[in-house]
């Protein structure tokens, strides 16, 4: 039976039969959100990556690391949190010290950079696969949260869409380009994604919803407006495509790939109107483009398009690990 | 290359080039002891399960799920901790509804039981495999250690040892016993562990240091010892054994079986001279029984033991997933 990981987690993890005093968002965000004091809300995440489905055989051990860390922390950024602690739970087929000198150098560098300390570590045998736990913190009541959307705010994205995507084909060899230069960019952002987790952080003050582009932008806007039971209009040619696609794809390719692909790790965001004055000061330090792509409308409206300033109807669907995948049931 | 869990953990992540000034424990003990506010410090720690390696094929969704969770909870128990928090990232080669169903069906149970609450999920394909993040709180400066043991403390363990080995081996046919009532108690204790959760919490305020019997007493204790820069001598004679145990097997078996074998999830601890009168009113309302088995003493002693008074000398190693099972590198 074909089923998506949403509704298999709806279905079967969605109840929480205790509800804690101390949860303020369990399962549905990109973090869980739990209040250990007064003052601090602790955001916790944890993803999976299996060899095979979400990252390449032949894949750089240190790529796996960075790319392992960077997925987990554009969760935190999401929620606008401090990254803190990772706790990681690596299965391995066998003992290649290479293989873990070169996995963990990378990891530490990461780490490092974000003043992050690994806490918790298991390893076992099995297939290539790993589990990270990642921990922030947030001043209590400022979490990013995908529910807070309303009708009127603006939408925004950081950075370009859909540059992943088109270089995980070129490293799957399903598409080519000739140009040295512009196939390293995209293979390198498909491979060292930046978390915006700056970005995030200045968010906090200024953005009525936070969600980041793991699954593609029409579905995870998407889970935007379901948790803000809101609808939104986006503006097709607002839509930030980097230079690189543009040169070497067709406009089409280029808006299939940014409405639908995933694995971009740029934040999707609302702002109302009163903070939009307010985002330069708050995200032109970080060096990271942000666009404004559409506008939050009422629910029943849905999600429509405008193309010339025209409506269009679009029909695509996000990318889902049981549903989208190659090889997949 | 055969090379232990441990030794993979120590040289390849025990690294801590940033250290935060808020954890206060990191890789090497139960749980990692992060402190998050003047009065409070969480505890988390993580675990993997791979089909094949910690679990049976043929396992019940039901029952694998009990034993992930309780085996988290253990190091909870270890630790002192009330249980709080649970992530759960699952990778499941197909769906299956039955089977979805009857693992969340007892997940949620064991989780009620406890008060805690599933906060983040993840579902991803691959080989069956799962990795549970746990958290857990004490109060700061209680968390039960590894390193807290002293030359003189008396070393003690809660329940029996050696059931869930036996029960393990009558599972996969390797042993037989005709005694159909003997038979499902030893397979309950490999399939349902109680984690000694009201046991480790009433502990905080009376043992010097814990751990808890996953891969083996010789082995575990050999961690209390070594992070407490201390020997042992350990009792044989002492060592609790079930009736279960005592009826159906040779001495020398059981004797093999409680010093050696893993998944017990009984805790290990050490008690000053001080601190053992109290120990009834602290742990005999929870109804498990405790034993004295053992003394610490200086490290330059090692690890001893005594049998029938005198010293025997014994040749075991603990149990660890790269080194000593069944298929492995």
């Amino acid at each position: 039976m074909a089923c998506g990981e949403f509704e298999l987690i709806s279905r079967y993890f969605g109840r929480e039969l205790c509800s804690r005093h101390d949860v303020e968002e369990g399962i549905g965000d990109d973090c869980a959100l739990v209040n250990v004091s007064e003052k601090k809300t602790l955001a916790i995440s944890t993803d999976t990556l299996v060899e095979g489905v979400h990252f390449l055989r032949d894949i750089h051990p240190a790529d796996l690391a960075y790319k392992a860390l960077a997925v987990n922390l554009s969760d935190l950024a999401a929620i606008g949190a401090d990254p803190a602690w990772l706790t990681l739970a690596l299965t391995l087929p066998k003992v290649n010290n290479n293989w873990l000198k070169a996995f963990s150098d990378s990891l530490f560098d990461f780490l490092d950079y974000y003043q992050m300390q690994l806490i918790g570590g298991d390893i076992t045998r099995g297939p290539l696969s790993m589990t990270l736990g990642i921990h922030g913190t947030v001043p209590r009541g400022l979490a990013l949260k995908r529910s807070g959307a309303c009708v009127g705010d603006w939408i925004y994205v950081t950075g370009t869409l859909g540059d992943s995507v088109a270089g995980l084909q070129l490293l799957r060899d399903k598409i080519n380009i000739h140009d040295q230069v512009s196939r390293d960019a995209l293979i390198r952002r498909h491979l060292r994604p930046i978390p915006r987790v700056p970005q995030g952080k200045s968010l906090r003050d200024l953005a009525s919803s936070a969600i980041d582009l793991s699954d593609g932008l029409i579905s995870d806007l998407g889970h935007i407006l379901e948790a803000s039971s809101c609808g939104a209009q986006l503006n097709l040619d607002a839509l930030p495509i980097s230079s690189v696609i543009t040169k070497n794809f067709s406009a089409q390719q280029a808006l299939r790939w940014a409405l639908s692909s995933g694995e971009d790790y740029e934040l999707c965001f609302t702002v109302p109107e009163m903070n939009r004055a307010s985002l330069e000061i708050a995200l032109g330090p970080h060096g990271v483009s942000y666009t404004c792509i559409g506008k939050v409308f009422p629910q029943e409206n849905g999600l429509t398009f405008l193309k010339n300033h025209k409506p269009v109807k679009i029909c695509l669907k996000g990318f889902d690990h049981f549903r989208m995948h190659e090889g997949c049931i």
